[in-house]
């Protein structure tokens, strides 16, 4: 649904085996928290922090500092890895990294993403590479940064394929993961985000009436220039 | 060694197979910190949080506050547990549980432990019940405070057999582990000290010169009294 | 239910959420085959296989060899044990045990069972020990022949406590686990039988029209003196 | 050592920390078997088995019929799977293939094994699809019969980098693995030899005196030629 099926913006919409997909929430925590648990969260959670195998110590780097780089960022955090490197093109989502968590930031502007990551990491690489936009470029980064015996996390939709360096990667021990989000993980985010550890909320820039969904939807448009993460529609 | 064979306090000591256990140590970090990563921090993490099979959102309760339950208190915040709930029968011990991060504590020694943890988690149990003591009446607690599912991780050195009830456990989905540590976390323990994300040498609460050793273990003996928990000689 | 609900012998029944717990079954394979899957295979398999973690190489010990430890022996060989040692009181079922792939059978009613496995396998005990029984006797030879490291996967429907020998597996590395089946391994069971690789209909000794199920009962209530496995009742 | 060190042609060699890899073997088992144990058994084993995870009941293809993809075969079958297609150019290695247990042999000169694969799983694809030869064609067909959640376990040393599907795969849930043999699985194998369940000296087609090591590489030099699987070299 919204990949396959076509999505919900609609009055009304029929949900097959609803039932069995409903969780019981609390009204103590934020409404907002529990929106982003509906898609952002488990998809950055699931395909980026559970397929990377994210651990204590390990030295991670996310490539991509939209929404779904920042659900990673937020998530992996559950696993107390001691460095978290945040790469992308963009000096204000870069900020925003910071504050949300990250360890190190990286404008990869200047095609020394690799170059920079692997002085950061004395040529080791990292335990796990995760690949939040999906385009060759990104994945590019990955596979030059990856240490022996580490993780490709790929979550971006690519369009294209991508050239797989089977030459050097043979014999380094790698896994490359690829999943589209199953939300098996929903009860465990539900539990963290009670207690109060996660604040998935923070995600939330913009708040839009659904009478101006065309603004909501040009905001979001612009979310370089409009500084725009997830961007919230009430009644 | 110290188990099976007689202990190193002597002025020389021959280590079988030394070359194979050492680890290089980072100047920048606390010399006591190192110390605790000989022996207390694994013997938590891997006894305690590794067999536990310790997860974000988990409620997990820790029987035992002395220095291993404290190492597992301090470790388990690796994974980002929603709840930790410390038992004691010393409230000293549990003030400075609280400090080291238990979001809630209770002094067991009305005998109401598992009755009042059933009230906590509204009948449900624990996900992960931590044996750090070593005694039937601790054993028990765990087996009756474990959810179906859950985890009952023995740390503690038992000197007789415990009451195993599997006429009532045999349904509900149980994992009971025991482990010696063997120090198979040492290098993951050292990169999360070394991130600094954990500070063992909080554990230490006393200090003493070579030549005050007998001093030093008089406090040890009297650990509740003296309030020690982990006591350092230095040369 | 059958546990906690009572059972569905009855001429309609309703099954709360029966949509959503229905297989396809192939009509090539024998009908006897596929009624093995609803209960017995599934618990043998997931209580006794699975969480007693069999892999190739292992030599493990069967508790009991009813209808429940025969399915444990049949699933086992999933995984390629080394050794399965099937032990029992009855001579007859280990005759049965040998010809569905036991390695050695033990009859253990000379009370030297934990003695004669430690022989067997050089003083190391056994990977995993699984008690397909449900009394505190069967459980003790569990105990006394798991090897360091081992796994005790409980099975039997236990009525009393027993005894927990702690004092010296504290430091054994031991996993205990106990779990109701819940036929989460059915679609990969399916498979196996699909393949051939499993003819569970082996279990099935005895077959009674649905108007003698008295005489079925009774049959299946002297299973040891009528060398009765499984009983099926046909329309 | 062969690969980033120099090998081991020589009268003497230096084994660094040779004390720490060396294991018992028995007597009783013939001597080819255990040469088969020192590195191409343990690479099928680790590199295609374990690493694409093959489970009972699975449906798996091995592309590539020679001594490393046998070895995958002969170690595949520990874990029951349901379905072994074996992919090769040349029909005299499938029909070794069809001796050592696959269960389907595909001769894939007519460019047309993935759309082979796909009709004989009903347009599932495979659980596990094992590289062991080496080459963008060969890892192509991979790519193209995996199914759903399924693995691409790589075997083949690759000389240049190979077009991966990220546009299809980054949806399906897909874990894609590289190793380089690390051995750790010698002691499960040596069990396994040791119990007749594996028979590796199968793999042993010529045998030559050490003063025929000449000849003994044009053999397997010209191994379609020649029918050779392994060679072996005797004083």
């Amino acid at each position: 649904m919204g990949n396959m099926i076509d999505g919900t913006q609609a009055e009304y919409v029929r949900i097959p085996f609803a039932d069995t997909s409903l969780y019981h929430i609390s009204d103590a925590i934020n409404d907002e928290a529990w929106v982003m648990l509906s898609d952002i969260l488990p998809t950055g959670f699931e395909c980026g922090v559970l397929n990377g195998q994210v651990k204590p110590g390990d030295t991670i780097a996310i490539v991509g500092a939209g929404p779904i780089g920042l659900a990673v960022l937020l998530t992996a955090q559950f696993y107390s890895p001691a460095e978290i490197i945040m790469i992308d093109v963009d000096d204000n989502r870069l900020e925003v990294a910071k504050k949300f968590g990250a360890t190190k930031v990286l404008n990869s502007s200047d095609g020394k993403a690799v170059e920079n990551v692997m002085k950061m990491t004395n040529k080791k690489g990292v335990d796990a590479a995760i690949e939040a936009v999906g385009i060759p470029a990104t994945f590019d980064i990955c596979q030059g940064i990856v240490g022996a015996g580490g993780h490709i996390a790929n979550i971006g939709v690519h369009g294209k394929s991508v050239n797989l360096h089977l030459e050097t990667l043979w014999s380094q021990n790698i896994t490359l993961t690829t999943r589209l989000v199953d939300t098996v993980s929903t009860p465990m985010l539900l539990k963290v985000v009670q207690s109060g550890k996660l604040q998935p909320q923070q995600l939330v820039t913009h708040r839009f009436k659904l009478d101006q969904i065309m603004k909501a939807y040009d905001t979001f448009g612009n979310a370089a220039k409009e500084r725009a993460l997830k961007v919230v529609l009430t009644a």
